[in-house]
């Protein structure tokens, strides 16, 4: 900043000093968010809802200050602009973004959505444990209305082609319906065709290993060991992290206090295992962002989608690898009090790796995974335009789920209730996961040629250099570019679902034979 | 209201507003000071501090809002402001005082307060982790100078006779040193004459049979266990409250949301028992406030002494009685798998009360509690004057510990690192522990004319006869009066030692045989 004058500096030193406030002020709400799902009583989510609106409107006056109107105005119309450095230019561009998304909301819908959004979560928890949708129904209404006028609103600022791609570009920037609508068109082809071979192939695997009973104290320490494995330290007196239990796993936090939760089931260890390789990938990314960028808009992850493609590559990539079981598989057995001594090493890449048309999408195999959020993208294309509404949902969703997966849903619980998303008032966030997917083939691409070894390495124990080279090449660049010019800088090329689909095809007809 | 103005009406109810957001806002922020002392990742502690002190000063500035004077003015000159009812002219004074205070506190202070209190409180669990005073004291001096500065500028506000006053009158109201220092004297010396006739008595508690070792997971049933027995629910799903370890156990939060902490010695589970019991007269004062006054200055505790009069009321009145071990002793046998079925419930209830001075205050019988309590005043009293430094205070406590109690202090973590008030910027909390005691047995004393047959049901088993007791002549009235006029109203009268000490020396002769 040594060659621009002291107005321009001081303006941004200025901007750049409300914006620490409001991001310090964000990871308060969010511990506030994380305790609502893990430690509160139940009783307390009244009291919770009050204190999750009022911060809301207290966060939306400090976001939509004039006096941050008054800065950008003053730093982007000085003459000196350009020569603001690329980071500090991207700082700016991000706070008028975002400054101007939120000035156009009014402070009451904003707050009515904080409260709806707790009201709505809570509800869904019960709902699910009771299988009722009508219980859930009426509020999750309210949500999508208060959801509805935000996009509307949000469409005339970002001059999007319809509401709900307004919402797309809160998680997934300038990325649209239509861009997504063919991208999935040819991932869904590519998709349907290794899955038929898979179902065809003679090699099928025995899954009923996966169920041995492990009990909960068992599994904790597993969760441990393994975010100890990738570089997620929850246990020292130097943690930054922490793992807890909550219906739903999730990832929230920063920096230094980066929280990962995820739900254990006696008789299905693998599903919590999948859980913390997932959103320990998350996880990663947030510890590993430039610290130089702390609390400045740069310093934050680049898209959802982005990363969804880390938790997914952390969980399936690695995760799911034969490399990464030779390693972990004897940790396992000796964790288990040798629970699975007699299973081959083969069996069990198999039997994690079994591709099968399923309800849950949190449960579902690589193959099939995409075809869950490809639904929901379309549901939400379909609420979003008027042309479903909320009370419809279950129909919609079980036609579909019969149509593109071939499975029969039982009851709303693992129908249309399973992911919190909804209730949470996330609407546009699930394309992110598939691009995530998409993104996750591309990345693996190029790693491959960058640490050609890196298998070998993994199968020896050693990820330090997979998470050094997604520091370097991802993490560290936080949100200095939009999630397709960022993929363009790691790969050469734009969003290409050739390389994902590759890497399953490689995968599967190894594991299956065909 | 119905017979006030429109104006004044409308006045009250817009000051009656911004003082439910500043409620709902401090019910958050003891959330994340929760969080700090239970579950967050150590390398957390940075942000923790910013978005502690970010808080303290947005709640700072609402608490000091320019719209909250001009209100208090248009209500107390309103011609119909006498006309308010008992209960809305409470609030207003109630805001008036608080207001007054918390205008003259600069914003810097405040908030560099809050951050130094995050600090000090970090380096306070390291000292006293490694023994060395030499740690915390650089970090203790630098708060101990905010709390001066506050006091000195609060003193003018309150036109206290000292500075020293003005802190103890943010716990315990219109409360002296020069009142207490006059109470504390009386207490002394009746407790010096108790404690030299147990200490003399021919028969004397065998306390091995309190070491008995049980292992954590069987006292976190027990900590369930007795939190049901007064009525705190921390497991239903209609929970209000939770159980959670920390070093030192605390009691936070607010009607649905009151939140207790304990710490787990295995070979000790009687620390834990009285810690539960404790924290869950807290607990129990909070949740059983008038729900008719939530988010209402009224609506809280009428003081810290009050506060602690109901934890040591359940901790020692209840919880020490031979009444409350008769029904529970069998219990504990029971969770333990027969831990103690060898000892005899005299053995245990004398064990229980063995009285002993000792090093560390909450371990302390109740004989020599309040000693540990004087202590603390007359150290603060001189701290406050300047009469001692920071850097003295090992030296001082321990002399006084020699003197008073007669014990030997081996280093400064069972010395004046054991507690966490100073370290969390509470001075002039300490008084209000042993006023809480003289109050306590005086609520006895008019207890046993209302219940004659109490301890009679405790005996069975049954406590809801005293919560229903406490909450219709305590709880119930929040902060509608000073501690001093609610004594006189439960009690018919001020102050009064000789109640307590009747009690001990009642109980006392009885198990010494003195």
């Amino acid at each position: 900043m040594a060659t621009v004058s002291e107005a321009l500096s001081s303006a941004y030193n200025e901007l750049m000093g409300r914006v620490r406030e409001i991001v310090v002020f964000q990871s308060a709400v969010s511990v506030l968010h994380w305790d609502m799902e893990t430690y509160m009583p139940p009783r307390g989510i009244v009291l919770r809802s009050q204190q999750l609106s009022l911060l809301s409107r207290i966060g939306h006056r400090m976001i939509t200050s004039p006096e941050i109107g008054k800065l950008l105005q003053r730093i982007m119309e000085h003459p000196e602009y350009d020569r603001l450095d690329e980071v500090q230019r991207r700082n700016v561009y991000l706070v008028k973004k975002h400054y101007d998304e939120q000035t156009k909301l009014p402070e009451k819908l904003v707050a009515e959505t904080a409260k709806q959004q707790a009201i709505t979560t809570e509800i869904w928890k019960k709902a699910k444990a009771a299988k009722n949708y009508a219980v859930f129904k009426p509020e999750l209404e309210k949500l999508v209305e208060l959801r509805k006028e935000a996009a509307e609103i949000l469409m005339e600022v970002k001059k999007t082609a319809t509401p709900y791609d307004a919402l797309i570009d809160i998680f997934e920037p300038k990325t649209t319906s239509e861009e997504i609508a063919k991208t999935f068109d040819e991932l869904k082809k590519g998709l349907i065709a290794i899955l038929e071979k898979c179902q065809t192939a003679p090699r099928q695997p025995d899954v009923t290993v996966l169920k041995r009973r492990v009990p909960i104290e068992v599994q904790r320490r597993i969760s441990v060991s393994l975010a100890e494995f990738i570089g997620y330290d929850t246990k020292s007196s130097k943690a930054g992290g922490r793992i807890d239990e909550t219906e739903h796993p999730f990832t929230t936090g920063y920096y230094d206090d980066v929280r990962i939760t995820t739900h254990y089931y006696e008789d299905n260890p693998f599903s919590s295992i999948f859980s913390v390789l997932h959103e320990g990938g998350h996880a990663l990314y947030e510890q590993n962002l430039n610290p130089e960028w702390i609390y400045q808009p740069v310093g934050t992850a680049c898209s959802s989608g982005f990363h969804e493609s880390q938790s997914r590559f952390v969980e399936n990539i690695v995760g799911r690898s034969r490399e990464f079981w030779t390693y972990y598989f004897p940790i396992l057995n000796e964790l288990t009090g040798n629970a699975f001594s007699n299973v081959q090493l083969d069996q069990l890449v198999h039997a994690v790796n079994c591709v099968r048309p399923s309800k849950i999408r949190v449960e579902a195999d690589e193959v099939t995974y995409c075809l869950h959020i490809i639904i929901r993208f379309e549901i939400e294309q379909d609420l979003f335009a008027g042309k479903v509404a909320v009370a419809e949902l279950p129909e919609v969703w079980n036609q579909k789920y019969a149509e593109y997966l071939g499975v029969k849903i039982e009851n709303d619980s693992e129908g249309v209730m399973q992911d919190t998303h909804w209730a949470s008032g996330l609407y546009g966030y699930f394309p992110s996961y598939a691009l995530g997917n998409v993104y996750s083939g591309q990345i693996l691409a190029r790693l491959e040629k960058d640490l050609p070894d890196w298998k070998t390495q993994l199968a020896k124990g050693k990820f330090h250099h997979v998470k050094k080279w997604l520091t370097k090449n991802i993490y560290m660049y936080g949100n200095l570019y939009d999630p397709i010019d960022l993929l363009k800088k790691i790969t050469g090329e734009g969003i290409n679902v050739k390389h994902y689909l590759a890497y399953l095809d490689k995968k599967y007809s190894e594991l299956y034979g065909y």
